[in-house]
């Protein structure tokens, strides 16, 4: 590792910090650096409040620094525009930073590249893509909701080793163990939103909030085509429970099943009796929600599967053989192996028994 | 780490060495130590022929050395009676060795401990129980042989993340990827036998020899209850053709179908249209063969797990997901979750892409 990776690694724990609070926006840390020293550090906090840069800046400054001279490194470029907040290129410029280093490019095609630009044009030495790898996967729900408009969708199975996700008389709340729940819920805690199927709902009665670790709660999707969903739920009836959407048919826009006057409703056009889940994720994008943990059941899950509309997946693997049961691939059958689901293996993780198999998605190019 | 268990580990190292050549003998490990330095070296090479403590003796010998008051190591306790060679005992005592430092005690409870009480009789320091759990795990087929009088089981399973073995059309011989295929040779080259069903010896026509790696093939088992399997199989007209055995039900000892002479049959009495694994299992028993890897197909792995007669499984798990195939868990459906069949995680093993999960069985105590 160089001593440029060695800054943007700093800067990536740094944006970390933000994990839960910044979103839609990018998580972003930069540090200050002179004479081979961190003289001022700073993380986009909360969303739509002063940047990482900025904050780094301030920090500098409360420390007695003159920023003259100096290096800064942040894990994205530095924005040139006005959005909530002034052009971060202002202050850099301004402080006579003569350094600048940065993880990964603006992914917005608009304005990619013009942060650089400024800051280049303005006599600063500028680097870019160091570690741009960690930098994209520390980003990617920002990066998929600026680049496809579409939030970043993550499938979550709890299975059996034989992939059974449930007992079919649905007596199986908890196939995992203790520790990969504590797992789940920290998940949670990074997901802008999580978003389940009606029989999950029913069945499972889910909270689908963060306990047992730190972290703020996210927003909670569940489709319910004909609006049959009793009101009370632990959805509907918590003390979070103006997180709660549901997705109803518009077929069923005139039933009055669901009488809570506190549930958000979103009425959508189904097709062949299912609700477009492109609808669903359009919908969940307008919302200004950029990624979403789908937690279930069987039948979402196979949906996403076999219209390839995911990003990646983590297995959790329960070490047991529970024999015939509900899974998540009933859908589809292929005539040839080149057909299936390609999947690349990017983080094991084991948890006491069980194990953790995290995969991203290879796109079929669909 | 303590210099006992260093000396211990050795002892594995040298017994490894056997590994595929001494079953259904243990695999044995020895060390002479002399003022902190190994003097000589033994393993248990070849069925029948001398034992490690003995080669050891020998080759420190041959290195010049005089064994009074040496220290002796070996991961199994060394034998007291006439078998194929003189006990060990004996040669232990003749050479005045003055300690011997044991891993574990012999499994057979019939002669378990007499070797040690040999050698303290005679005025020799013994220690026992070092590094005791990797000792049996080197030795688990021995001592499942030993002890239970059954040979010791194996499941190997390859198959997708959503635990399809094979597409419902048969046309996917090879699931998981090249390394893992290396990775199955590799376990071939340590286990006696392999068993594999008919469908398995029909559909994909297997050779189930070492390939791609070092070792010697196993022998090779497969079930056809009927007696129906084509006599052009590899299984029965390659090099190795000798090697193979074919279980056959009674019912069918008249029929003429499998006409190869060279075919060796195995008549057992069929129950409920099957032949009972029980009796398979005895009958590679009385072959004195100790360990059988299972090789599939669904069927096959779901009767071992259904009635619990295995002793691990290795799952080879394919970064795919197929939908619709074949599973090896239909036969048994659960009411709860606690009569699952429930593992041990002990070994996990990345494989380029693809993940091996190595679980013991946890028995229910049928």
């Amino acid at each position: 590792m160089n001593i440029h990776e060695y800054y943007i690694k700093e800067c990536i724990k740094l944006a970390k910090k933000g994990i839960g609070y910044v979103s839609p926006n990018p998580l972003v840390g930069s540090v200050i650096v002179k004479n081979n020293q961190i003289i001022g550090k700073g993380f986009h906090k909360v969303f739509g409040q002063s940047h990482a840069e900025v904050n780094a800046i301030i920090d500098a400054k409360k420390n007695g620094y003159n920023l003259n001279g100096t290096s800064l490194y942040v894990n994205l470029e530095p924005c040139n525009h006005f959005g909530k907040t002034p052009p971060c290129t202002e202050a850099i410029i301004k402080d006579k930073i003569r350094n600048v280093i940065i993880g990964m490019n603006d992914p917005n095609k608009n304005v990619s590249g013009n942060g650089i630009k400024k800051l280049k044009e303005s006599g600063i030495n500028v680097t870019s893509g160091i570690l741009e790898k960690e930098c994209e996967e520390l980003n990617k729900f920002f990066v998929k909701y600026i680049t496809k408009s579409t939030p970043y969708v993550t499938l979550k199975i709890a299975q059996s080793i034989d992939a059974k996700i449930a007992l079919n008389n649905f007596k199986s709340k908890w196939i995992t163990n203790d520790e990969s729940r504590i797992f789940v819920h920290k998940l949670r805690s990074r997901y802008d939103s999580v978003l389940i199927g009606k029989n999950t709902a029913i069945y499972d009665n889910p909270s689908l909030t963060v306990r047992g670790t730190k972290g703020r709660n996210p927003f909670r999707f569940v489709i319910d085509r004909k609006g049959s969903l009793p009101s009370d739920l632990n959805l509907y009836t918590d003390e979070n429970f103006l997180n709660t959407y549901t997705f109803i048919s518009s077929k069923y826009s005139e039933l009055k099943k669901i009488s809570a006057k506190e549930i958000n409703k979103i009425f959508l056009k189904e097709i062949n009796h299912n609700i477009p889940l492109k609808e669903i994720l359009k919908s969940i994008f307008k919302l200004e929600i950029a990624s979403i943990l789908v937690e279930g059941g069987g039948n979402l899950f196979s949906r996403f599967i076999n219209e390839d509309l995911f990003d990646d997946v983590y297995f959790i693997v329960a070490p047991k053989i529970i024999g015939k049961g509900i899974s998540y691939s009933g859908d589809f059958e292929l005539n040839r192996l080149s057909e299936s689901k390609f999947l690349n293996l990017d983080k094991v993780i084991t948890s006491n028994g069980d194990i953790i198999l995290y995969y991203k998605n290879i796109k079929k190019g669909k």
